[in-house]
């Protein structure tokens, strides 16, 4: 079958930046450009022009700039998305015939006959006939062009078409700056070719750079009582102050009674044991409901309230999944897989049975409300003031649900962002993100070696998955505690944390765990905390003289000063001739930041750098200052090698703000 | 919005073979198998199962093969392509409860409690139950299963049932092989995830194995006179018994007069001059005519019966330019540029002019005709029994007038094939490749050190080029008389003639200046040929005693024998440790040839080998004997490095068939 148009010559393909072939948008945030290249031809030696269209999904106009030929058919130009939500581009290319008209006048005009030569090849009547092709196309563009442009372009036509019937002796180039840049805001699109829409979701800036702190509200407060709410909001002005910016909440609803475990994750649990937040609904209520214990609605808004003006964000777990005393087992049990004796399916991997939880059955017949449902579980939190989810285990749920779902939460709150606690396979953990995940967690817990960090780092910060999943590093959660913290003493979380937070824009940590440097694993072997949280009230002294508070302190500062931090695109790694000594740089704009990590735990280890000096916007034998951000010392470098001693028994790391000889670009350290 | 089917769990992404994210097909050639791969997964922890459905586009039924999982969600399975013409497959996968359940009753059948020990956990009524599932998965089977199915899977689900109301001690596993093949000859469907459909485009196997000897008929005759058809005809037994597959011809139409072109492109030609081919078009016709001077269409049937009874094929040049003085001109002007002045623009690069070519206008208002006759040409010489078509300069005509137009000519006759002479940019070249074209001329022309070569070729014949472009390598055209055969004597005639035989499974030279090494350019410079029989007769010797012709049967034969040569997949470079000695080496199940090519033109090369004998079939130590096919030779070759000498006035090369020791694996050469 024919085309609706087989005039339209030009192709355009290989459009980038897109996710998978389109289907899912390229992420961005806020005031970010986004870049657009192609490859545009046509057939023959017509010149060829393009553009990049764009918009803000839910505007009619579009915005259009020029690209740029690269050479070789490739074509760029980029964009700025200035506003959150979502957005569309589509590349438009078309044969320029102004352009090549122009191209072909100065050739014929430099092969004039010259008087007394025979150079040329062009004839008056050759060039006359020129201008009169010129006049035409020219006239052509008026009839399409805004009434602002239709004289001037009309007023050339004319001067072209005088020329033709002159009689000079000989032409200059009639074509002025002026000409073809009026021409150029007029195209003659009657024949170009435009690809697919491609879209971007643009999110605020929190989904780049966010720094979470991880807190159980019930250990907050006073030894041996049940914490609340009211105090896990004392916590928030002193974390605030220390660089975090969101305080992520375990579940806050009611706790099922049936089958709750005890301490330890025992089977049978004493009277007074709390339960996990995790075994979520009890008479009270569900997924939208607050645990007695923990305080009532007022509390909330006030927690809210107490971290809106600390300049923080509470972030809520949402986890799909019911005690057994959940309202929605007696109001939907279609929600939930039936077995054959009519008793409902708790979760499990045989043999091992967790009868305190039923999974939700996302082949339920009944899933129209079912998803209906849980968004809304989102949408309530969202009223009540929370923009951030971490959703716990998404991938046990329905991908499409979750496509489905994010998306619906973004209509309404665009600046709605949601953390995927997608510990699973990477294809999984991708098309989570890929699906609308703003974030989510990372093998990072489990990469130690050089070798290790180097190859995931570089996985995760560049394409094609940097463009749709956003890491998010915790050197621990209440379920992973890495034999490295269990072993390595102080150093090793001194490393663990200067890694998270220097490696990634986003990172987190679980406190006061993390800080007080808790150790102890349930048994050998075991990631799982000794005493744990999840299980049971825990007293933490926040004030302990050891606390690594004062060093998160410091990094969260650094993370704030620099912007070099607040990004991965351009983190990239160099050599140091240990392999105990992991080197790497993040760069934005003018700041340039430089670590060298101490990966032995247990020993001093000295090396000699090998960075790479353009990625540092250095010249190869430069020499420059490094100021330690850590220890506060400076000193001076010379070209890429430079002798580095660390020892983990100080501190562990440099995180070297670079400074240029003579430069004011001084940020604030 | 919620999907028309929320249940949909699995995931399918990433389906190879594809170009373009499907937007064109994958080329192969019949009886090739298609290896298809994706990503697939769903949620939590239930197995996925997946197959692949592949069909003739004109057939409804599907054909279905099961997919195997490679790990890491990544699955594959494969089919052939038994017929000429398009193809299209799919990728489904969905949740495979059954599986699942087989995988969990294993482990739970494992815990059973026994007597006297207390290792269980799975109780009685545990595994009672877990019966009852089962025999309600298959239940559900049985209810869309086909009849012959029906009774068998209601019986198991009647055993599993007896299963659980029995009173046995303890259970061992009840699923046969024969129950599982019979669950997965029935998959649950229902809540399937298919992939967007891809399409394969299967041609002959000419396509990707040929081998083109071009030639003019009018030099065909006696000398002095003007060759005819039945002069062509007379040549092709000879060439065919040397192997060449294809007899190439330049367009055969009648020549324009209007500013005809003389001998070595002179501006005005002497009344006797014959003018060029490609200014098609006069007062006798134009492209569906004869140039009465070559013969008439009695004399063309039996030049297309000469070459079948040969078993060779015809191919002719298509070449959408016209003389001015073709009917087209006057019958419709409107596919013409119309210059200011009423006239019809001529081909022209300023400011150098080509007075007797007009070029086609594809931005015509009447595009539509346009089209029609252009496409009406290919089905006219079809009809006539030509089924292979070199096509002219395709990168000088629309890109979407190509697909429309082969696509059209395949629909009638799906084993037509299209060459394109489109000495482009990479993009373009490509491009056309992707709408259709079957083949492709390539820089291969122009390539001629072992690094230009090497990474040429590997470019050529891996993904994604290999999938949509076929390439067809050229020493020499009448349009390029490269520098190294100007200057390099018979041995860069040799080496080239080598090279593409064995580089390409598809090559052509244009003959006879080929094998009569006419090396002589227009000028210094130029790789125009001088006297070319572009403009003129010629006159050929072909039985000079110095013909390269036995070498290119030789060569031709070699092509014939062994299936590595078939084929460009299976192209590997080796080392040699001098740069002027070329290796490499293609396989076809158990035929390995291996060509080592001397590509200094002047001296004799020594050199070791570095070969990778993984690629060859062989043991990393092996001995084994190497045939030279152009020497008659054998030699003892042992593991990867060997000696070789080639010197290029004695044979520039060795086409090296390998025998393993004790192997019956013997090609006939």
């Amino acid at each position: 079958m024919k085309p609706s148009e087989g005039r339209a010559r030009v192709v355009v393909e290989d459009v980038e930046p897109q996710v998978d072939c389109g289907r899912f948008p390229v992420k961005r945030v806020v005031g970010e450009r986004v870049q657009v290249t192609a490859a545009i031809y046509g057939d023959g030696h017509d010149h060829v022009a393009a553009r990049v269209l764009s918009r803000p999904a839910e505007e009619a106009e579009w915005r259009s700039v020029r690209m740029q030929a690269l050479g070789n058919d490739l074509w760029n130009a980029e964009f700025t998305v200035d506003a959150i939500g979502g957005w569309d581009f589509c590349v438009e290319g078309w044969v320029d015939h102004f352009d090549t008209w122009v191209s072909d006048l100065g050739k014929r005009i430099a092969a004039q006959p010259v008087a007394g030569e025979t150079r040329g090849q062009e004839t008056r009547e050759d060039l006359q006939l020129a201008f009169r092709t010129g006049a035409a196309l020219l006239q052509r563009l008026s009839a399409s062009a805004p009434k602002s442009d239709v004289a001037q372009l009309n007023e050339f036509a004319d001067s072209l078409l005088r020329l033709a019937e002159g009689t000079d002796a000989s032409y200059s180039d009639p074509v002025t700056d002026e000409i073809k840049e009026l021409v150029e805001r007029n195209p003659d699109l009657r024949f170009s070719t435009k690809s697919a829409d491609f879209h971007v979701w643009v999110d605020r800036e929190r989904a780049r750079f966010s720094t979470w702190y991880e807190l159980f509200p019930r250990s907050s407060g006073e030894p041996g009582t049940h914490g609340t709410l009211r105090d896990a909001a004392r916590s928030i002005p002193s974390l605030a102050s220390q660089g975090f910016d969101v305080i992520y909440l375990p579940p806050l609803h009611p706790i099922g009674k049936a089958f709750r475990k005890g301490k330890n994750n025992s089977a049978v649990a004493e009277t007074d044991d709390v339960g996990s937040p995790w075994a979520i609904g009890g008479s009270q209520g569900g997924h939208t409901a607050l645990a007695p214990e923990l305080g009532d609605f007022k509390d909330f808004d006030e927690l809210i309230r107490v971290a809106q003006d600390s300049g923080v964000e509470i972030a809520l777990d949402i986890a799909f999944q019911c005690s057994p005393d959940h309202p929605w087992v007696k109001a939907h049990p279609k929600w939930f897989s039936i077995r054959p004796d009519g008793s409902i399916q708790y979760a499990e991997n045989p043999p091992k049975k967790y009868q305190d939880i039923y999974p939700i059955n996302f082949e339920s017949e009944d899933w129209r409300s079912l998803w209906r449902e849980l968004c809304d579980v989102f949408l309530f939190w969202a009223k009540r003031g929370v923009r951030i989810f971490r959703v716990d285990n998404p991938h046990t749920k329905a991908l499409p649900f979750w496509e489905w779902c994010i998306h619906e939460v973004q209509k309404k709150y665009p600046d709605a962002l949601f953390l995927a606690e997608a510990f699973t396979r990477p294809h999984v953990m991708y098309g989570l993100a890929k699906r609308g995940f703003s974030q989510s967690y990372t093998y990072f817990s489990w990469r130690n070696t050089k070798d290790e960090l180097t190859s995931y780092m570089n996985e995760l910060t560049t394409l094609p998955v940097r463009d749709f999943f956003r890491p998010n590093l915790w050197p621990n959660t209440p379920d992973i505690l890495p034999e490295v913290l269990q072993k390595g003493g102080r150093a090793a979380f001194m490393q663990r944390a200067i890694l998270a937070a220097t490696l990634g824009s986003s990172y987190g940590i679980y406190g006061p765990a993390f800080e007080l440097m808790d150790h102890l694993s349930v048994r050998e072997g075991s990631e799982e905390y000794l005493n744990s949280e999840k299980y049971q009230l825990r007293s933490w002294n926040r004030d302990r003289e050891d606390s690594l508070m004062p060093l998160l302190g410091i990094l969260n500062q650094a993370r704030r000063s620099h912007p070099a931090l607040q990004r991965n695109d351009t983190l990239r790694f160099h050599g140091v001739d240990n392999p105990q000594l992991f080197c790497y740089s993040k760069r934005s704009e003018g700041d340039v930041i430089l670590a060298v990590v101490n990966l032995d735990t247990a020993n001093a280890q000295t090396g000699w750098t090998g960075l790479k000096m353009e990625e540092l916007g250095l010249e190869p034998d430069e020499q420059y200052e490094v100021h330690d951000i850590l220890s506060g010392e400076t000193y001076s470098w010379n070209g890429p090698h430079n002798y580095v001693l660390l020892d983990p028994a100080k501190m562990p790391a440099h995180i070297l703000h670079l400074r240029r000889q003579g430069s004011t670009n001084e940020a604030s350290t």
